[in-house]
């Protein structure tokens, strides 16, 4: 009757619900016009082979969601101004599980940056700590628990920060977040104020520019050395402008390298001071510091100027999606607010494991394993750049940390065209200049990521960089040029 | 040694960076001025009793950190310009765990709303669930998966749509979010647009005109009756004003608790097409619905149109911080662009537990169980209204479903003052005037939340309510003043 099919099976909808679908289906469409009666649910039931109650169900249904009305002692009648074109919707096809950046299989030389290597987390260890840690909650805490984070969490980051950079914090300052670009995220909304600027480092990663961008903030670049923001050589004056808030990454500099030294950073929380704006500190990765303990925090100098803005992403693994900034009192009221009506809070099971992955010290020895893995990459891939290029051709920037590393070319022009040519050969590289908010003013420099590869994928690497980049260059030999392309290196020691 | 205390114990900062700490101190204090020489290591170290290896890896450090410069065969000098004052930070004190909402043991009527009952989880099987998940994770799913969501979860999402409310929905156009908040935070991004209005239901949900309010976004409200948005008597021209959004919540009216009827829906889409603006419906609890199967999302009439919302925080719990858009072709990138922006993505290994959830029909499971148990409860709830009240002096609005129900008296000024005494005699109520967007519209009308009490909390917290609502009204007697205080049932059936 009126063309209805019905589907038996596991997964289908119940068959009520198909007869619902249908009839009102034909409504929509006008097959079934205005004041049409319904059939009897005897009959219909008869004609479909199914049971009564099942078309009174259907019928419920009708009547509930308005597409046909009822009144006693008179037939169940189609609803007028119903119809309406419908857009067909299309057949899902199955999706394929795909990584956001994939390591693609296409790539033989693959340096992207910021990429910890998640081989070696120990999913076992973390998979008991988080079903001891859930079983521990109480149903309350399944609820809601705050957008100020998970207590014990934000306890033993404290207790972290003090062993391992010995920074004293208040837990009740410690504000989780879903990673540091949460953090950022809801920073720019937090002390963005009209008619006043963000400041931020040249280069810098291009997240930050970019959530600014989105929400049409004003930003304004200043100038970085092999130290870090050039803090008294910024081209402006910092008394005469409006500024929101100063980002930098003091410890190890996104994307070239530097510690900002003590005279820089008292230096910059003078200005703050007196021209009272925030400095937000993102350290990204100074847990992984190869010579001498992680750089103390600008935030030490003053907690009420500087927001200290962590992330578990590189230490524990990208895709917990855990982090978090440390506030001043001042601006705890109005971040809870906003956060609140982001997305409330983390997730709590979440939370509560790395409460435990911190609390039992398997994140002091998870460091300490990666961080010896890291540095011994870090030592192949600078032996083998010494070794291919020379340094009279390239020279590294930056403190030995991180995952990554910047070389600077005595001679180069590392644009879009380098890089996507490059790409074009199986190597994966990223160009100074693509973080850069003032073109033009590192194209000498590539930025090499190396914490995802094992030493023979790197010489692997660096020889293919080295062919794809003599070929770019136009020399012919298998020795570089040394007369056009290289250092006076007594003149130009980058660092 | 200049008055270097060190602290040697679990927990501490290593002995250097205490050496480190202190000296760093007081040159920041000026204690020790610029250019003053520091001892040699074999001084210090024999003055402080510690390893010479241990002073020069501090000193290694205030070098690294600028604090201190060193010439070879030169004294180490401090370094100039660095002296701050520094604010003091206070000790830590330890944190309270404490929900955020908590169900306060002050409270002896808690009618809070919003508030699934978690007392029956299953959390054995989630943890279970979860742990089998994690394993099967590649090491690369550990890293960055993608903005949209982890692919199996969006396959379950659109398997279980379809089987529960006929729904056939591509899993691309499944965006996974932490929760509804979520959903809207970005949704308001999205649709905004320069000049023009969002458009929401009056009364509604707190959470959206504040966080439209955050933004400077502006928004108009339209009235609700005992079916929902009043499409087509909102007090304005649906042509001659310039729409964003439309905000709805069609299965289950928020708070008043209308199911929006056909013709209705159609007008509402008819609308949104001639005047090219999208239709936001939020679903927020239409899984516990008592008297038939869930609402048919409006989302069905035009998945080109409408972006349907949802949530897990209800069917899981909220500490999850799942949820789901399903988005149009058309907003998909700039979506994942500012996800991207905002948090990057959720947590994979919650996604993959709700998937192998969904999978295993655990979902199912524990939703019939709790429509059962929450039907139950809002049937007690009814008849001690009914019982304690009468139908002459209360009346309930709204559909059988979800975990509030909305009360009309027959009179009744319910403003913030009912609301803070109620407080302070143990009853914890909401207002509808609390969600008016013009306030005054509802001031007869109380909401009470009861998913989350067992029956006999209901029962004590309605005479609690009872007794506490005729001391306000000022009637004496056990009896309530029929002849003042009751509806003229035959001339105003609410629904």
């Amino acid at each position: 009757m009126w063309g209805i099919v019905l589907q038996r099976g596991e997964g289908s909808p119940s068959l009520a619900r198909q007869i619902f679908q249908q009839i009102s289906g034909s409504i929509l469409e006008g097959t079934l016009p205005p004041d049409e009666a319904l059939p009897s649910t005897r009959e219909l039931a008869k004609a479909l082979a199914v049971s009564r109650h099942t078309v009174s169900e259907a019928y419920d249904m009708l009547i509930t969601e308005g597409y046909v009305t009822s009144r006693q002692g008179a037939a169940t009648r189609v609803t007028e101004h119903l119809c309406l074109d419908r857009s067909r919707s299309s057949r899902p096809e199955p999706l394929v599980t795909e990584t956001f950046h994939p390591l693609s299989s296409g790539v033989a030389a693959d340096f992207k940056t910021g990429q910890p290597d998640l081989r070696p987390f120990p999913k076992y260890v973390w998979s008991r700590l988080h079903s001891d840690a859930f079983s521990q909650l109480t149903p309350d805490l399944l609820g809601y628990s705050g957008p100020d984070g998970f207590s014990p969490l934000r306890e033993e980051i404290a207790d972290w920060l003090f062993r391992s950079r010995g920074l004293r914090v208040d837990p009740k300052n410690i504000f989780i977040t879903a990673g540091a670009t949460q953090s950022l995220s809801l920073l720019a909304d937090l002390l963005y104020r009209d008619e006043r600027e963000f400041v931020l480092e040249d280069p810098c990663h291009t997240a930050v520019p970019t959530l600014l961008r989105n929400r049409g903030y004003a930003y304004r670049p200043a100038p970085v050395d092999e130290h870090g923001l050039m803090v008294e050589e910024t081209g402006f004056d910092w008394d005469s402008v409006d500024i929101s808030a100063v980002y930098v990454t003091p410890s190890h500099q996104f994307p070239l390298g530097g510690i900002l030294p003590a005279n820089r950073r008292t230096a910059l929380i003078r200005h703050a001071r007196d021209n009272s704006f925030y400095i937000i500190e993102d350290d990204y990765d100074s847990e992984f510091r190869y010579q001498g303990a992680p750089v103390t925090p600008l935030y030490a100098l003053d907690p009420e100027r500087v927001i200290y803005v962590g992330t578990f992403s590189k230490t524990v693994f990208p895709g917990l999606r855990l982090g978090f900034s440390i506030l001043p009192e001042a601006l705890q009221k109005g971040w809870k607010h906003l956060r609140l009506y982001a997305d409330v809070q983390c997730p709590v099971a979440e939370q509560a494991a790395l409460a435990e992955f911190l609390r039992t010290r398997k994140m002091d020895r998870h460091i300490s394993r990666m961080r010896k893995l890291y540095g011994q990459r870090r030592q192949v891939l600078l032996e083998e750049v010494d070794k291919i290029f020379g340094q009279a051709v390239v020279q590294t920037w930056g403190d030995a940390s991180g995952l990554h590393l910047a070389l600077q070319f005595a001679e180069g022009n590392f644009d879009r065209k380098f890089v996507r040519e490059a790409k074009d050969s199986g190597i994966r590289i990223s160009t100074i200049d693509k973080y850069s908010l003032t073109a033009g003013k590192h194209t000498d420099k590539l930025l090499l990521g190396y914490g995802h590869l094992e030493p023979e994928e790197i010489r692997k690497g660096v020889a293919l960089l080295y062919d794809y980049w003599r070929r770019q260059s136009g020399i012919a030999g298998g020795k570089s040029k040394r007369d056009d392309q290289s250092f006076d290196i007594e003149k130009q020691p980058p660092n």
